[in-house]
């Protein structure tokens, strides 16, 4: 069987349009938007599976990624976003396993992290953008299908003998339902923890009204009223959503295809506010990061409808959205490299300015009848990118070397590093300065802001660093705790090249297992539980013989032979 | 090298005695316990490694266990208890890694989580028994030895040039400090997260002051001044703690060797109160616990003088530490033992009765003057001992069959249990009752009880049955909520049997990484971070080739050859 991973397969493209679409259909009705599944089962990413009944592979998800971000900007007048299905028989039959059976342990990693955050974006749509997001169950709802329903506030089941929803994968397949559903059953609807267990492990799934009464769906409705029921619901959430919202213009904007130039080999991307180069040789990749210009402040201070009118063109949008696909590029296709080194050339106190006048752009109450919507957008969308960066397993160093400066909002990548190198050099003096974006709307997935969990332990200097958001030297960033490692000119170059090439050298799986640790101080929530601990049992369930080896439940799916267990539980 | 797991050794006894310690020296002058490590490098539990430099194996961490539990049974005139190393090079460095590289996997996660329990007892006398842990690291602090003063309350470093705290792990095994260590630093410590990553990843460790700005120790002296500076500290603490406390008698009592008959294969435990029965070829278990009698009631309505004469012959005493027994015999030296199944057998009126006379022999205002400690060990031990039934990786279902009744601190095991079946038949009633103990005292290891983890979704259930201490139908049980499926007697033999069928051929991989996921929702703690997050990388990372396979760090430590790494990023 073909191995879908980059080493042997065309690198994988993450940017896709509507006019692209292979899986789903939109359509727009007012504030009521239609997103129907209806996978092309010859449409696999890959070649040597068939994607059966709505079953899905990383296209497929990377189209719904789409769906979910052109919603938020193209169609801001959407209030209700109904998923259905296309398929006769299958809502969605969730992750196709003779693509999951047949994928490197990377591949199936990178896999369900990547629809692991598609489906938070759609919580996130829901939560925060007044997109609400609910599921009209119409056939089998299985596994990662009943995952996605999962992932909507509210989700509908049909009543017609065979609909049920299932999550099949630990009695099946001897792995777990890894896109959250066992933490967003237990955690988010809250469901009775033994009914659950028993949920989890009855391969048929449960119908009808006692998935009703087990809280596993929202309601029933027969065949016939189906679609009519979820409409008038679908009405009903729309109005509520709404009449939160102020009366502002909702004019979608256009997101155009990011203008990346790439070398042949994959290398290299060049975009306007982002260089990636990756260097096979070392396992390091290199990535840029360029701040706004006078005139994207200029732009951004103009206020909302200015915003609204440069569109995609706004450097936050486009600088964000490029880092957004270099992240995804260095998972997905760049598996050697071990260590990033991220560097930022920006002018810090107008990186600053623009923050600013960026969240005075999102504010209704300054602004009546001018778009904010966009602003607001746009500053979610950063933050969904550098949680992006969060949780990426690949170790993260900060260069404050000579030509770079850190400020506002980039310097959330400093503080996103594992560690931050700065050089202290008055001939070539490096800059730092906080974003008052860094103190709420730029939080980590587990919603802490990056700042406060950088002072965890010191909530003094968090305190004493509040309203200063001026320029500090690389001296005073030190003096506040933001650095990890100051260096004098003479010692730079030394101690950086034998950090960086210490941290190349060591163990990736250790050094993966040590920053999804480390990352996360403080509270969780449920994002943070689908990301550090369902992921972690899914991980080594995933390389586990019981399930991957040659007679492992994985491997033998769909096979007559019955997998074979070692018994031994650990 | 030998696999030092229960195929192919004896099995492991966790029943020690001060007197037969091979490890650790325990020495008193009143209120201050010195805990002297001195490992004997010939006394490992398996053959085959050398417990050099205060390496540890199990047993010694048997014996370790063993030391925190009579120091608040025995001692309870205990306030600051000191650990310090008899030997001359290291305080402790940490889990030995010829024992580790020799090992098993399952015996790995196995020892991983017997040390992980000891410390989190150690931090819990700490916290709830005023016994306070210092750590006085006289020598090198490597890995696990760290990773034990990291449980204290304080860490003092010896300043002598060679002396240091260290993380090793990453860098020189490929795997991570498996005893909570990176959990403890960023989150009990809340070390910055980016000194934590350099810390973490430097074998050589950090000394002296530099450990103290980094708050990776609360202090560090000379070695000319170490041992009285520590002493001052430790009294100090002693007396803080002290303060606290009310004026009552603290005499200890004697923790007397189990009382077991068990047969000679290990698969038939009889204590007094448990019964513990293994079926290796339906890999199956029964675990049956008899409640208190009448007099063992009549016993702890006298009060706390009465129970402090009983001494450890009290029931609940007797029942818990045999019960904690058959835990760590299932998990240790029972592998293929998949599916445990729980019955209670008590009467339910009583048990609550026990409950509430218990908690009242606890309370200090009631009676002054009068040992009420002991009733509040007792009810930590229970805690402790169900904690570990969450804890284990085994399928529990609770069978509520004929003969079975479930009250008061004993159905804390059908709500530990994944499943609750229970039988309603007006010819055999089984009833149920509910503890004041239920309400808290009893909590889980993330510090929510479980009747609230069972209502999590439920709250006015839960508050509904808040007071309601009388015995209930098993009908009233169902219609409350407590009861997953309840069987009429013409259905109980086929679906009991069938659901018990249907579990015991499930992937264990699987239902490990389920339960670990269902069995915990809502808040999370630094503990349950350990077990769920951290422990759950550290198993992928232990089966993983570069830590584990024949070039991985773990298996070649201390050989000439180096590593060899699979470079992919997961």
């Amino acid at each position: 069987m073909g191995q879908p991973d980059a080493a042997q397969h065309e690198p994988v493209d993450f940017e896709t349009h509507p006019s692209k679409y292979k899986h789903w259909k939109v359509s727009h009705d007012g504030p009521i938007a239609q997103v129907v599944m209806d996978v092309d089962p010859e449409g696999g990413l890959r070649p040597g599976y068939e994607l059966k009944l709505n079953s899905y592979d990383l296209g497929v998800d990377i189209e719904l990624a789409d769906v979910v971000r052109r919603m938020r900007f193209e169609h801001p007048e959407v209030r209700t976003v109904l998923i259905s299905s296309g398929n006769d028989r299958a809502f969605c039959a969730g992750a196709n396993i003779s693509m999951l059976g047949a994928s490197t342990h990377a591949w199936k990693v990178n896999f369900c992290k990547f629809t692991n955050e598609t489906r938070c974006e759609l919580e996130d749509a829901t939560d925060n953008s007044a997109q609400v997001y609910v599921a009209a169950c119409n056939g089998t709802t299985a596994g990662g299908g009943y995952e996605l329903a999962l992932a909507c506030k509210e989700i509908y089941l049909q009543e017609d003998g065979s609909s049920a929803v299932s999550l099949p994968e630990v009695p099946l397949l001897g792995v777990l339902p890894g896109t959250g559903g066992l933490t967003r059953l237990v955690d988010k609807r809250k469901v009775r923890r033994d009914l659950a267990d028993v949920f989890s492990t009855t391969a048929e799934g449960v119908r009808g009204k006692k998935a009703v009464k087990w809280g596993l769906v929202d309601g029933s409705f027969p065949r016939s009223k189906f679609e009519v029921a979820v409409r008038e619901r679908a009405e009903v959430l729309a109005k509520q959503a709404a009449s939160g919202l102020g009366d502002e213009p909702r004019v979608g904007i256009s997101l155009n295809p990011l203008k990346i130039e790439a070398s042949e080999d994959g290398n290299h991307r060049h975009y306007s506010a982002v260089t990636f180069d990756c260097d096979p040789e070392t396992r390091i990749a290199t990535l840029v990061v360029r701040g706004p210009s006078e005139e994207d402040l200029a732009l951004v201070e103009k206020g909302p409808a200015a915003l609204h009118a440069a569109g995609d063109a706004t450097w936050a949008l486009r600088a964000y959205r490029e880092l957004d696909d270099a992240i995804l590029q260095l998972r997905v296709n760049h598996l050697d490299i071990g260590l990033v080194l991220i560097k930022v050339e920006c002018d810090v106190a107008r990186t600053i300015a623009y923050d600013q006048a960026l969240l005075d752009a999102a504010d209704a109450d300054k602004h009546p009848g001018q778009p904010t919507w966009l602003a607001r957008e746009i500053i979610g969308l950063m933050a969904r990118t550098l949680r992006r960066v969060d949780l990426t397993s690949r170790s993260f160093f900060a260069i404050g070397e000579a030509g770079t400066n850190w400020g506002g909002n980039l310097f959330e990548l400093a503080l996103a590093s594992d560690r931050f190198y700065l050089l202290d050099d008055p001939d070539s003096p490096v800059q730092v300065g906080l974003s008052p974006l860094s103190w709420g709307p730029l939080a980590m997935s587990h919603g802490q802001p990056r700042l406060a969990v950088r002072f965890y332990g010191e909530p003094d200097k968090l305190e004493g660093l509040q309203g200063k958001f001026a320029a500090m030297s690389a001296e005073e960033a030190d003096e506040a705790g933001l650095v990890t490692v100051l260096l004098d000119d003479i010692d730079w170059d030394d101690d950086t090249r034998v950090a960086i090439e210490e941290r190349a050298s060591l163990s990736p799986d250790a050094l993966t297992g040590m920053e999804a640790n480390l990352r996360f101080p403080g509270l969780e929530n449920c994002d943070s539980k689908i990301f550090a601990r369902l992921t972690a049992w899914q991980n080594w369930i995933f390389i586990r013989p019981n399930a991957t080896g040659p007679e492992g439940a994985l491997t033998l799916y769909g096979r007559p032979e019955r997998p074979r267990f070692d018994w031994e539980r650990v």
